[in-house]
């Protein structure tokens, strides 16, 4: 795997108080401590970070504004742990997919990105989605097991599968020893 | 319902011999039953019924080829079953969703659609991504629980799920009384 | 005209520190002043602004960074002149048109825009290219003659030429009595 | 110049039966004859010739219908000069960019197609503005000075100033002996 894979933490920047919040909160909190801790070891070795996140109903593109207003929500101890660093991309999605309105694609062009690990949340509305539109646009996936959540575990498990099968997804855990051969090595 | 409703058709133009073509064409044969019937009634009242199909490695935008080619194919009998008349709308789709790289969004404009009912196959790839760009233009969607098909029951089980959840898509069946209904009254 | 109208203000927060940017910029004070008084008026009637902006180089969809980087390059008169009101739209585009790649087009359904005021930098780059983007979704356009510049006024003309022609824009200039008639009246 | 580069030809299966119709037609015809020779020397070498054109109204995504239909119009002697074959690619488009609505941009990735010699017409309508968005996706543009018409001559020199200083289209004519290294030593 060269420098040619990015992480995309989807939505983690996230109000979470929404009709469900309280139990997608509960169920993204252990994967916001598994991202962070991957995010870390990731950027070390020299890789692109990618936050792509909902507005909010924000439409003035401004990040500092985003993190403002969902760190007053119930998302606050996610947002915390997530906060992205000043080299780190960002962009603002105003709907399900990371591609749909966004500067999204343009961005990995210019990065010479070919594969993309997704990560985030919920594992059954924004990263499935997401996973589609990378996945028409030739990108290679990993989505892993424990790097997303969903509301409901079980719907969590039935996005993975879909992934798994339409878009030939891997999904082997975050803490695996040999990530690097995962893109390497096409099932 | 107003004539602001269209009846999408998502690649029943199949040749189905890809691996796991026999039981996607076995799960499938009721649906062209069903849409068949749908279909003329649903025209009889004047509504616009939009065929969206892949390309099948074709790229001269060809409906007559693309006929021609999937009547040799596994697909044959359902092929046979869902010809297009020539006041049908046929838009040929070289990816998973049928609003990418298509001129569907535009023709839906044009016609003034807002409603959309989702049928075909496969339920786990084209259609549930066909329905989250449909979602994200701000349509209201049908998806008939006897409209489409997939090759393993289960994971049609599971697209349908995360539809009804995720994009708010309606999922009763084709051939109930009352289907004018179903986007007169939001749940 | 009712609320369906919106200003857009393309390129103003500038470096201008390109080749050519001097004469740009020259070109762009009168019409960031007239932009400004216009602005003022437009707003007073309870009419949308929404800024849209190349995000030199900055990938972080953060208008506040993209305000002082501006501010440190030559075009700081007119950014001071034009800087966005907290209740302003501001949408950072990344490439020529202020369409691709970007939230603009879901916005305007969301406000339920039908007519565009495009105005700004340069008139032979970025607005005659949005203005078709704009064209083709099915909006209204007026290019007011006096509210964009180029580095050179005969392309400036010529683009707004071909806006005319091409995609049927007016061009009455800003301050007339009549706007308001512009897009109740289609020549 | 590898095998990445493509022959683009606009809209010439066109009816012409619009207003200024003949006067197109007229400009267009010797640019038939041009482009009729140019194309058997290019595909000779192996290139790909796509033709982009405009659906004239059909919403059948079907080529042979729509030859039928222009054969009937006032452009007929042009269609018949530029007939595709069999091996030509052809994207119906329904709007002025051969990108908008259309699978052009993922063909031109399957094919790995890195530099566009955009012909046809109107140079001041569809070609400019399929300039533009091929240039957003970052491909080298030639848009030959005898290759392409308007309506009138004086708009059509204005377009391909722009194309070439918004755009850095290469202008050179289509006969020159060289043209292979158009894109090989930019300007």
């Amino acid at each position: 795997m060269g420098k040619d894979t990015a992480l995309i933490i989807i939505d983690m920047i996230n109000k979470m108080d929404f009709d469900g919040g309280d139990k997608l909160l509960e169920n993204s909190l252990p994967v916001a401590e598994r991202l962070h801790k991957f995010k870390k070891e990731f950027k070390k070795q020299g890789f692109p970070v990618i936050y792509v996140n909902d507005n909010f109903g924000l439409w003035q593109d401004n990040v500092s504004d985003l993190l403002k207003e969902c760190k007053q929500g119930r998302g606050k101890p996610i947002v915390e742990r997530m906060i992205p660093d000043e080299d780190d991309y960002f962009i603002i999605k105003p709907k399900h997919s990371g591609f749909f309105g966004t500067q999204l694609s343009i961005l990995l062009d210019q990065l010479g990105i070919k594969n993309l690990i997704l990560t985030g949340v919920a594992g059954d509305i924004c990263v499935i989605f997401t996973a589609n539109d990378a996945y028409m646009r030739e990108f290679n996936l990993w989505v892993p097991v424990d790097g997303t959540a969903s509301e409901y575990n079980d719907d969590n498990e039935n996005a993975l599968r879909i992934m798994k099968r339409s878009l030939f997804a891997r999904t082997e855990p975050l803490n695996n020893n040999k990530w690097q051969d995962i893109f390497n090595n096409p099932e």
